[in-house]
């Protein structure tokens, strides 16, 4: 058997590093592809001579894109044969991911723990992202649901202790990032900092209704290769499952109308793919503000935000029992740079 | 209240100058992309060696990149509560865009008219987009009827004298553009300015039909954020209205089937779209030549064109009383360069 | 008349060399857009570092981004009044294509006979693809039914002798290829050349449906103009045929699921688009091993591959009489260079 059949349960260790294959070399033509996905604006994914006046060399890679690329070269080792995208932690971005990069991606099993059913596990792993050079560009925990090959108890019980919130004196700024001088014209906003409280809630206005050739662009563009995306074949309703993190880059450019200072995403406390995203939902999206920390840095401060995205018009979040609605399809919790 | 709730009619004055947002980065992934939306063959926008021996240190973006991109940054201020798009005047384009180039985009307030119905008013801009240097790669009158907030009458009834064509002496050729050796065999047809009189009519031949996703990829890659192109939810009958400069792009790109040799677009001197397009529309087009003239260049001349799209077979253009046929999405006239 | 009537069975004369219009040159843009549009994970062709690590210089232009731009370049003189893509033979790959390079192509007419019906007649024509330096990059036979303008006999009756199969020494190796510290983990599966046994077979498991907008963008990116890929009204069952090349890149692609590492396809021996493919369609793959040879290159095997793609279930190739069974779409004879 040549191919890959995925790993179950039993398959993984603890303390275990696994390293994912294909090397991926990320340039201009993914950034252009990136901006023909989503709505993306932000100023500094956008242009060199923007970000060059906010101290970087040129304009970094769309900090998702990162994600994305390190994301996909983990599917084939970790959710193959997933049940479920159970959560997302302690993810925070280290270094820029500039044109010509190239990234390499390892995970280290950091728990493992059956369910009662005893046909399931989840396991938890924290993947770094590299560049040529080695050094990490991205690190975050994931868990997933897997099945196990059998039916032996495994007696694995061992799930670690994560960090709901990346603390602020945790987050990387890109060196020589400099909002002193940022022009709030150009960037489409006078929003800074200090104009957003914890509590505020924006709704970001604006919708796009997905249509299939998208989504499976999006996702082979990251090499992320989980069948349920692509063929149609593979559920019972002959339906395509969108990748969820097409649904975060969809959301997270929505809400540059509103957001259009919070220019780069330095860490993901967490996050949740509450509901199944398919071809002709009409997603829209809403952000809470939901704490602030200032930065070392000049000029920059961080906001942490609450990113919801919706099929169809927004409304509340959960029910009165606490369940989240049918409409909601991501509730995603992440810290962002945005100038003083 | 955050998001941009774009202009009303009362909220322009005569003279402002609007420094658009979001400052965009072109290189060779768009290009890529849009070779991958539009049939585009002209040789000059997809060789670099044939834009060398054209004289040029490289290909240039497609004139039309150019365009979109430009356009795209207006329409949070010009064209969000605009209820049509009127026309398009003097537009002209002034210096190539070389990959790398990074594009702003400012546009001065030059008529107000309000209609007679108190409700809406007509808005005259002229925009000019720049590059990194602060050179000016294109400008062009547009004008669109846009809401009005309230009921007050404004008085306002300045409507501006526009030129109905660029003068010959007015086209700017690319420095350096030499046509005296230009390869008939490499760009496809041995047609030259000589072997074109007005009053020729083209007929494009080919034919396509578009896709959801197709117009989306490309509305969204200028940043062109107008709601009605993406979300389902905007009209009545469900439908998203193609952005019609995909409509031009098409077009444009088709007319290489007996245009091959009219490299680069210089001037715009009109244009109407006509009637709305739509996916499923299986589009096509043709040219009438309405004007010759010379330019200082070395074997380099100007063919001003019109050019027609329409939906299903091209028939004539308007019926007896002079009103456009349903059949026709675009009426465009322009000049083109072409080798003597 | 001005546009392309493309050419009858009577244009071509034996020995007659094609100049094929518009150049192209093929960038970073282009392999991004590869990468979104088939699930191609070969490490070579994702990553500069690994390709670094093999010896050249950068990833190079997946081979069959070289075969797309070339064949693209012949459909106007070639196959525009084809009635039939009848077959390949004698392909081989002559040298990297890197980013920034400028195809140009050229093809010969090497044989000419006329079809017994007196309607048609079969040309055959051997072309080359060079770059800027006017290198060899990639030279094939390929062979169409096309129309005949009328009706007198042509009396042309010259078919040329063909090697089934392209000989292991006349495979070119991509000068400094080194595959003796080929890194099996990058590249995502442990299997060598000495893995494989002519006669294994192997099921590339995953599947993907296509859709109208995705093989458009891919026919477009490679400037094939062929009608009946775009528009709905060349068909009576108003349905668009999608491009053979776009089947053999998704095969391809699909095919790195147990041929991770047949990295460079270096010949083609032979090929056929058994039976047509339409958006909706899911399509898998298969793939058979045929024969092993050595290179002179340091670590390089070659396998020669067979790469079935069909609609639905891999099932057999052909039916009891030796006719291929409906649901197999193309049946391809290739050799790849894998380490040793």
């Amino acid at each position: 058997m040549k191919t890959n059949p995925g790993r179950f349960f039993e398959d993984y260790r603890m303390g275990e590093v696994i390293a994912h294959a294909v090397p991926r070399t990320i340039s201009g033509g993914e950034r252009a592809i990136y901006h023909a996905l989503y709505p993306a604006r932000g100023a500094l994914h956008s242009s060199d001579a923007f970000a060059q006046a906010c101290g970087l060399k040129a304009s970094p890679m769309d900090d998702l894109i990162t994600f994305h690329t390190v994301f996909g070269k983990t599917v084939p080792d970790i959710s193959l044969n997933a049940v479920a995208n159970l959560g997302y932690a302690e993810g925070r971005w280290l270094e820029p991911v500039w044109p010509g990069d190239t990234l390499t991606a390892t995970s280290e099993v950091i728990g493992l723990k059956e369910n009662s059913s005893g046909t399931t596990g989840v396991v938890w792993v924290r993947t770094t992202g590299r560049n040529q050079h080695g050094v990490p560009v991205l690190t975050y925990v994931r868990w997933v649901m897997v099945k196990k090959r059998g039916t032996a108890p495994t007696g694995a019980a061992t799930a670690p202790v994560l960090s709901p919130v990346v603390a602020p004196l945790d987050l990387v700024v890109p060196p020589g990032l400099d909002f002193t001088r940022h022009d709030f014209t150009l960037s489409g906003e006078p929003h800074r900092w200090g104009d957003h409280a914890p509590g505020e809630v924006i709704d970001h206005v604006d919708g796009v209704t997905i249509e299939e050739a998208e989504h499976m662009l999006a996702t082979r563009l990251w090499q992320n290769t989980a069948k349920v995306h692509f063929d149609t074949t593979q559920r019972p309703d002959g339906k395509r499952l969108i990748y969820g993190g097409h649904v975060i880059s969809l959301a997270r450019a929505l809400s540059f109308n509103g957001l259009a200072n919070a220019h780069l995403i330095v860490a993901l406390n967490g996050g949740a793919h509450v509901n199944p995203c398919f071809a002709g939902d009409t997603v829209r999206a809403w952000s809470e503000v939901l704490e602030r920390a200032e930065t070392s840095s000049p000029g920059v401060g961080a906001l942490r935000l609450r990113l919801v995205a919706t099929r169809g018009a927004p409304g509340v979040l959960r029910d009165a029992s606490g369940k989240y609605e049918a409409s909601v399809l991501l509730d995603l919790d992440y810290w962002a740079l945005i100038p003083l």
